[in-house]
């Protein structure tokens, strides 16, 4: 993994290297994992033209963003003008390159960041798993020892920071697309409330649903990240560790925790406590309403099945079929049981929040596992379900909450990956990020900063 | 109909009349039009009190909102605490009252208003024509002679303001229903933007058009109410006329026009024009899309749908047969055509900006009729149908925009009503105003103010 952005800024200012060194051995790196699945498309010349352009920049005493020819990759579903946008897909090879760039990835090219490349992904965002039929699945390089799964849907995301060849990686969260992949992988996702960011140009998976948000080393390079492609400058509202007050949900999200991560997460809620934080174990029965308020097939099934038929009419033999299934259950809903799910989650929210009121964040643990083995989940359709299932339960009820959350690593340095995730509800990312910063070294003490 | 507000606070301050004198003049006219079906429940009794104590507080030197302690009507789909809202339906009338007023009356209520009673409609809010056959049709006053439809469906509304007994009729307006019946009974409707008025405690008819709005006499009585139920004071963009530039669509709204439409609104751009506004002929052809769009319902069809199938298998004998009929189409339509029609709502939204861009409104005839008789239309469904198409299709078209939109009256002293009406796109309601307040006294020049 790059040291995060303020380290690589210093470090270009010290003058023990420059921007277009970083991007030159980011494309090294990119390179010598390329049969691991990362990337779908580089583009190695244009990034390190516009890092050497940055050097420049800065030599003539210009002011530039903290993310200026710094390496950043992109999700395979947004636009970027002259490239195809294939989400990862068989089906999309003959589509169109766009002819603009999607408005996140104006805004990043704006601030001034090398796009390395296009990163893959689950075919169209689908699943929280990472595995890719068509393209094959990012190996997560936490353990060099078994391929795992990287995490979905933003698989390439995660890795390509992982790895070390992007400072942030552009992804998108819909059901957990970016927290699972960065629980799985070791790093930090943040999933804004969604209307903060325009979705314009990005390929869609659930128009209710979709987040354009991104994956880095640490809370405040996502913060960086988030600033630029909302377009908006982030005040946040820092509090003292003594002052916050979280709440551990007593239902579902605490439910057939894999070891390793009710080990992690208890460690890290001990050292929260230890520092004064106040953590209260609630009641937030709403959370069991959630399977069966999603049991039709939820906002996504029938809104890519509205965005894909016309598609699935002439490349249905080129999806993966475990996707197909998927975006098949949204022809059965009726317009008027889905426009009463969009009213049930609205009463929801309502009282979901009333209940979160008195605190500063819900936390939970991201994922309910650790990374498990590729090849398993590859063979075997039940598992593959049923791991899908357990991997976006916790968090995609917050993106059913319409809310913000962070997930952070709470793992020790010789333990497989751990997220620890911080929620709260529609609009309250200031609130969130300032509770998350106050906290991220506490829950994982051994990786604050480069 | 009462002089404006203005006017009434003028007349209060120079001691020539009190709000408890207005109140029970308010309520003696309402009295005696009981025959009329205007009000489905008055409270006269609580209105006088808030009138007198509005007169109390004037006395003691408090400063009173201007539309404290005058009289104000309420719509029977809006919640009113310890009132049964029933949307004017037969089949509402074993529902609970409402435990807490809506947010627009809950804002009226602390304004001062004082609330005389709730107003007939279409039941549930379906049709721009006004006929209810479970609580008779609120008589439209312009012609004594016959007895002509009010417009609807906020026609107790309107017929409320017209006859004198209140200064403001709190509606909604969906397709129309405030401006339809404002056109046709001659005064003045306001809708804003949707999203800008809350709609808590408002019966629903559409949850994606559904817009809580007034009418009144004047355009600056309609701002007065808007400031208050969208809590959000108003700031007109002021503009002479002669820098005003006006866009009349070539396409669908001035199609089969009334002869006494027709000429009444060549009348008022003449005008216009006199007065230096610059009207342009512009190709809209946009407007031509709306029918197959929402050919099989649009957002009310499967939206209603959704909000009554509970009732309807209970009480659907007690519904409306025309109004059962409208619903129902509902039923039939899938999740996925809902969606994409969402979807090619935005699209349609976005190039009818950019055809609106140059202008500061577009005008167009509110209304292409001037108010028909009750009688044939409550005898002949095809004639109802056909009427109610005609009547919706112009107004219509600035919802589906998510626009906001403004009927004024442009008749002559001795002519049948009719309105014009200036519209422009999502949130430009300041832009809209204060176009509109510049043309208001040449669009009608007998009729302003008290």
């Amino acid at each position: 993994m790059l040291p995060d952005i303020a380290s690589l800024n210093a470090a270009v200012r010290a003058g023990t290297t420059s921007r277009a060194d970083l991007l030159a051995e980011a494309a090294t790196k990119a390179t010598s994992a390329a049969g691991h699945a990362v990337y779908l498309h580089t583009t190695f010349d244009a990034a390190i033209e516009v890092a050497r352009a940055a050097d420049a920049a800065d030599r003539a005493g210009k002011p530039l963003h903290p993310l200026a020819g710094l390496p950043v990759s992109v999700k395979d579903l947004y636009d970027i003008a002259g490239e195809v946008t294939r989400a990862a897909s068989a089906a999309r090879q003959d589509a169109a390159p766009a002819t603009a760039d999607a408005t996140v990835v104006a805004r990043l090219r704006a601030a001034g960041a090398a796009l390395i490349g296009r990163t893959n992904m689950t075919e169209f965002a689908f699943s929280g798993v990472g595995i890719n039929p068509h393209f094959g699945t990012p190996v997560n390089p936490c353990d060099s020892s078994v391929a795992r799964i990287p995490g979905g849907s933003s698989s390439g995301a995660a890795v390509s920071v992982a790895i070390g060849t992007a400072v942030a990686g552009l992804g998108s969260d819909t059901g957990g697309s970016i927290r699972i992949p960065a629980a799985l992988c070791g790093i930090v996702g943040f999933k804004p409330t969604s209307r903060r960011v325009p979705l314009t140009g990005a390929f869609p998976l659930s128009y209710t649903l979709d987040t354009a948000c991104a994956m880095a080393r640490t809370l405040t390079d996502c913060i960086a990240v988030d600033s630029v492609i909302a377009d908006v400058p982030f005040i946040p509202q820092m509090k003292a560790s003594t002052a916050i007050h979280l709440a551990i949900p007593r239902q579902l999200v605490l439910d057939d925790l894999d070891e390793p991560v009710s080990k992690a997460f208890d460690r890290a809620i001990g050292r929260l406590s230890a520092a004064g934080v106040r953590i209260e174990h609630v009641d937030m029965p709403e959370l069991t309403e959630l399977a069966s308020l999603n049991a039709a097939g939820g906002f996504s099934a029938p809104e890519s099945y509205a965005h894909h038929r016309a598609l699935l009419a002439i490349h249905r033999d080129l999806y993966d079929p475990r996707v197909v299934t998927r975006i098949e259950r949204g022809a059965a809903m009726s317009a008027a049981d889905y426009i009463a799910l969009h009213r049930a989650r609205l009463d929801w929210i309502a009282r979901m929040e009333a209940r979160m009121a008195p605190f500063d964040a819900v936390v939970c643990p991201t994922v309910p596992m650790v990374a498990p083995p590729i090849a398993p989940l590859v063979e075997d359709d039940t598992l593959f379900f049923r791991t899908n299932g357990l991997l976006l339960r916790n968090t995609s009820a917050f993106n059913f909450l319409d809310g913000c959350s962070v997930s952070l690593p709470c793992h020790a340095p010789d333990e497989l990956p751990v997220g620890l995730m911080l929620s709260q509800g529609p609009m309250r990312d200031a609130q969130l990020l300032g509770t998350a910063l106050a906290l991220e070294s506490l829950v994982h003490p051994s990786r604050r900063g480069g």
